[in-house]
């Protein structure tokens, strides 16, 4: 049997006891390692499953995958994955490929991001589709991220965003001359993520984000604009009237959580968010307001904060009592 | 410590290892009993967790929240959830509630239909806001999930349906008349859901669904239209050309996958997709090619059915090799 087991977010006490037990009975135990971490090592999973544990690199999954399925239909083969198994496609494809190797497969889910983002106290349900952001450089800042999350925004979704992580990256160098040294691993912080955004909405929309810089005053004839009653584009994202948050090391004791306004948020500092791994969700105009005041509880500033006066002006919920 | 615990989708053995050693030293162990099953009985779960459950009904969570918390400062209290446990406002509520108390919280988070729905295939990062859909009666068809769908399909993310679950439901004479008597749950199929789909979508719109019954020939100078040159609105739900997919009893031994259009997903029988959970999926317009091939391995009519047709014709998805 191949198995492709899920182990859940922070440690090794995450995976279930059904995993646990058929992790246990495998030949051989592999570890992906390139999607996501567990905040534990590997020394200790082995020690806890009692299996010694091959390290899945991105290469050995996508390009040795029939030594992972070797005899997978005479003994018991795992595959675990941080998280539920089926998040990334390259574990469809390695099912798929044992499938038509008339290799048998089972499947044990976990929690993964997706489902534990319910710890910002957003529904679920009330969620678009996941985006994810990448390192910009000084000469590559790819932003499609910016369009699916106005299709969210534009109908009240909210919007996880998933932040980049970078291992076993070479260096331009070290890539020309075909050495295999790979750079300290990088995960991004959610200071870095809210800055990248303020930067593409900045660079998107020059004309908005200067005006908005300019007083806003009734006294614009000073400013020399020739379109005086001209209404501006409705602005969806807007650094200090949409609320975001950042979801740190979910699932472990040190979890951090922060609400706030984008430009909040962008102005706090990576020390304030810890260590890695991290998320972001910006959240959508269908705000309740339990929702509101569950994600309160991590308002920058608490209760007198912006979150708050931003929930009321801006999108539209009233506190209740609780 | 109050504890809110998930048991994951299908039996004893999907809570996690964290979560077993958590309930095993609690004093109360609580499980929520309206929002979902487990496919296994209470007595079951009792024996594996050396333990006595006591059943939460909407009732005792919503007016007894109090009862539930009791000495949970002092003592270890579980609130067990099948699926994680941060779907469903009513948890989060309980959480700020022990708050207010100054009771300390822990949330051991599982899997949920949100990340299993990897298990169609489909890639979770592409799904839209998640709908749900209750039983439709003669006079009584609450179709606002329709909007919500159609927000989706517009930007092409696909569609997780949750379907209707009734338990602990009165029939109206016995709430008339007081008396506590339930009616035996019931489980939303997903040959009902996907005909109310249709029947929602032939409401809605009428002609549309008669001009589609009839020939589709050029030879339109016969049906004495008026306007033979108008182009009919674009179509974000057609019975055979949208694709969708059943999930049932998703992480149990007996799951059970089927896609195909929306009208032979409508065609098929209880029977054929089997006892509950089921929630349904429909799909969205940016299919990847590795999604159509692997949702196609549960496709009515198998490599000959419209599944691939439609994929190819309408969602535009040219099959790859594996």
């Amino acid at each position: 049997m191949f198995y492709v087991i899920g182990l859940g977010l922070s440690d090794e006490k995450d995976i279930t006891v059904k995993g646990f037990e058929a992790v246990k009975r495998c030949e051989r135990v592999y570890l992906e390692s390139y999607t996501s971490i567990l905040m534990v090592d590997k020394e200790k999973l082995e020690t806890f499953y009692g299996r010694q544990i091959i390290t899945a690199t991105r290469e050995l999954v996508e390009l040795e995958a029939d030594e992972i399925l070797r005899d997978a239909d005479k003994v018991d083969v795992a595959f675990l994955v941080v998280g539920d198994p089926l998040g990334a496609t390259t574990h469809t494809d390695l099912l798929l490929r044992a499938t038509s190797l008339n290799i048998p497969t089972s499947v044990i889910h976990n929690a993964s991001i997706l489902t534990a983002l319910g710890s910002t106290g957003l529904q679920m349900y009330s969620f678009g589709q996941t985006l994810s952001m990448v390192f910009y450089t000084e000469t590559w800042r790819p932003d499609s991220w910016y369009d699916r999350l106005e299709e969210n925004l534009k109908v009240g979704m909210h919007t996880l965003v998933l932040l980049d992580i970078k291992v076993r990256e070479q260096s331009e160098e070290n890539m020309a001359r075909g050495r295999l040294i790979y750079e300290p691993p990088r995960f991004m912080n959610p200071s870095t993520a809210f800055r990248q955004i303020l930067l593409t909405e900045s660079l998107r929309h020059p004309t908005k984000s200067s005006s908005s810089s300019s007083s806003s005053s009734s006294s614009d004839d000073e400013d020399g604009s020739d379109k005086p009653n001209e209404e501006p584009t409705p602005t969806l994202l807007d650094p200090s009237k949409t609320l975001a948050m950042s979801l740190s090391r979910i699932g472990t004791p040190t979890q951090r959580l922060v609400s706030g306004t984008l430009l909040e948020l962008a102005e706090l500092s990576e020390e304030d968010y810890g260590g890695p791994l991290h998320s972001i969700v910006i959240v959508g105009k269908r705000l309740h307001p339990l929702e509101l005041e569950y994600a309160g509880k991590f308002a920058v500033g608490g209760e007198g904060g912006n979150w708050w006066k931003v929930g009321k002006e801006v999108y539209g919920v009233e506190r209740e009592t609780f």
